[in-house]
């Protein structure tokens, strides 16, 4: 099995192993199975009916509470009445495409591109973030007339043709194309900056060699689905610098650092004190509204505008607007970045302390709200995988809910609503210790 | 200027030429224009500020109603409220994604795909039309291993790379790319399905010849572009066993004439009689809410699936399972379908009436609420876009909002929301009158 197939493979419920459920939940798979089939993912060995969400938690059928650990897209935490009252008051009042002018829409725009620098000043609205990218990829190849992009080894970027092309961990048989390379992701010590800015050029010099040319690198500054990795900030500066002196585009995506995980601003890259070419934005933008977005500079929307026609018929209709206003609004009110700052770093300290009496557990590695933390073979170091998978599982009968990442699927992928305070830390931490003591 | 580029620019405002607008429209549309660059497009030669929608109506700033002739998104009617509410009941309740089992996505999923006849059973949800026909064409290359689709002339299936490459309406300058063949759309009268299978077999022998190979013919059933083509039912019957012959898959593209609109069941590929290998869902879907879907049948999408992973982080989930639900409802409980015959009916006629008393009027055709009149030269027959052109903004002046199609951006699009009836249909029919004869 390749590991891009293993982390396809981690905690998903097999759909045709309903044997071992109880008959009741095994219909409703298989019922599931019939109606969504080869493309119908579940999570665990044995599957949760959800039907509702509050804060950080989600709810099953049976009354029991799950706090969330895994999911980012509800991001300001599950159902929040603000944005939840935003979205029903704009759908019941006005819901309509953008060739009318709308002042909450135009509201919204300006507020959103107040906190992005200079000459960062344009955005495109989408509905996900795979449109955000599939679209901020032709922004780059009609501004630099080359066709080549670099991403990580095991990055996620979404779901278009265009997109899951530079995504590996998306497709486990098909090969990759020549217009893509990928480079690993940075290393967890030493000089990262160097040796990731080095992976980098090469890649660069190939694409430039092949004759396809470099058009961008596309990097989330978290490294979601490589593994998380966010230190030391500012290491992509020497990325950014190799990218420009190549003559390409950095495309940042902050689909997952973005709208304040990291605790340090609101986009991952201030973190790493860049100014990137190119912005995409999704999941935690409307908090579940679908909706994404691409920010850039005039001139390259203008030169992909000359040859192309864009619209996208729900991006940036009233109701989106009213959902990413109500999200900003809860982020400054609720002061949510701090929140990822406070509650993250208290995080790190706990597993960090995991750590030491437990030799299961290798890095600990993230920003705020984010992290990762690897599962190694205590003998060998060697990532471990089913020990991750068990984990999970167990983690999920003490009503914790969490995922894995990284190329060889054996990092914790730890990533709450923004409203986790200390309390669901101490209970995420203690859980965890029980569960790794074998309890 | 091009044909593709005078669709662009047909009925859209110059960003530039604000000198003759009111000094505080004029400020509004600078601001806009600063924030969202190129991509912006507003209508009308005068922009309008809308704020607020009912049924078939919109409500301009000012407190003026205008009848909506051109919206297909809200297809039940401008913020429904069954629909409003249902979104806004689900969005307090619970909103995730698709990898746990809930009950509401569950019925809709299986509701939906009991509206498709057999094999067509396995539904991937998406969030948006482009996603839909982006994730379509690779089931396609999938299934029939080859890479080539066929479209016709001036169509339109959506945004993101792999959907605008054969999308010819969205390019002014970039060129066809080899993988794509452009057919005429289907002639007004005489042998409609042997004129069109004919071009299309032409097409197919040159995608095989060129070692591209076919994979499909993507089609919407109503032509909606290239300036609704819809009789005789039954033509795309031809076009289908052409494709099979081949070896090919049709992909009936449902975005424009789906969920109703064509008055003759729920889908336009139901009026021709046919069985399409993928279907495509997308505006209508959730009457504003961003959802898509794809329907086809098992194996073609374990075909797809099993070298590649899809996952949609927004698509099914639960807040759009339930305004899908509420459109379906509404369909039935308002019997939107016999409207849109009966409504569309009385429209056509009443089109006819006025082509006999202005020349002007060339072909009038549609089926249901989707109907196309061409305007003309009327020595010439020629079409004439600068009269449409005209026409479209006088008739805003009377507070009607219509647009325009085809690949001359000749033929006035008649698309307003399902629950137009024969009271609109009036208003409508006098109000063109009127400006037909320049009152």
């Amino acid at each position: 099995m390749s590991a891009a197939k293993q982390i396809l493979a981690l905690n998903r419920f097999d759909g045709d192993d309903t044997a071992f459920l109880p008959p009741d939940l095994a219909e409703r798979v298989i019922r599931r199975r019939a109606t969504f089939g080869a493309a119908s993912v579940l999570f665990y060995e044995q599957p949760i009916e959800m039907v509702r969400g509050e804060g950080v938690y989600l709810f099953d059928a049976a009354g029991n509470r799950y706090l969330d650990m895994y999911n980012n897209v509800p991001s300001v935490g599950h159902c929040h009445p603000a944005v939840a009252s935003a979205i029903a008051a704009q759908a019941a009042r006005l819901n309509v495409h953008t060739r009318y002018l709308n002042r909450g829409v135009e509201a919204y725009a300006e507020r959103l591109l107040s906190h992005f620098p200079a000459p960062l000043s344009n955005l495109v609205m989408t509905c996900t973030g795979s449109e955000s990218n599939d679209l901020a990829m032709r922004i780059a190849s009609a501004v630099t007339g080359k066709g080549g992009f670099v991403v990580t080894r095991a990055a996620y970027h979404g779901n278009t043709t265009a997109v899951t092309a530079i995504s590996p961990s998306a497709f486990s048989a098909a090969p990759l194309q020549p217009h893509v390379r990928l480079i690993p992701a940075p290393q967890e010590a030493g000089d990262v900056a160097g040796v990731f800015a080095a992976h980098l050029r090469a890649a660069i010099a190939e694409l430039e060699e092949s004759g396809i040319g470099f058009a961008a690198l596309v990097v989330d500054s978290i490294f979601s689905s490589d593994g998380i990795f966010a230190d030391p900030p500012g290491f992509l500066q020497t990325a950014l610098n190799a990218v420009h002196e190549a003559g390409g585009l950095i495309i940042a995506d902050e689909v997952q650092p973005g709208f304040g995980r990291t605790g340090a601003g609101i986009w991952g890259f201030t973190r790493h004190g860049i100014v990137p070419d190119i912005v995409t934005m999704g999941k935690p933008m409307g908090n579940g509204f679908p909706m994404g977005g691409v920010v850039t500079q005039p001139d390259y929307l203008a030169h992909f505008c000359a040859a192309t026609g864009y619209f996208n018929t729900f991006g940036g209709n009233p109701v989106a607007a009213a959902a990413g206003n109500a999200v900003l609004d809860v982020i400054t009110e609720e002061c949510l970045i701090d929140n990822a700052a406070l509650s993250g770093d208290f995080l790190k300290q706990g597993l960090l302390e995991l750590k030491k009496e437990f030799p299961r557990i290798g890095g600990v590695r993230g920003a705020g709200l984010f992290i990762g933390l690897d599962f190694i073979n205590p003998e060998t170091g060697a990532p471990d995988q089913p020990y991750a998978s068990n984990i999970i599982n167990a983690m999920k009968q003490h009503h914790i809910l969490i995922g894995a990442a990284g190329l060889y699927g054996h990092t914790l992928k730890i990533r709450p609503p923004l409203c986790f305070n200390i309390g669901h830390g101490t209970l995420f931490l203690e859980t965890l210790r029980r569960v790794l003591a074998g309890g």
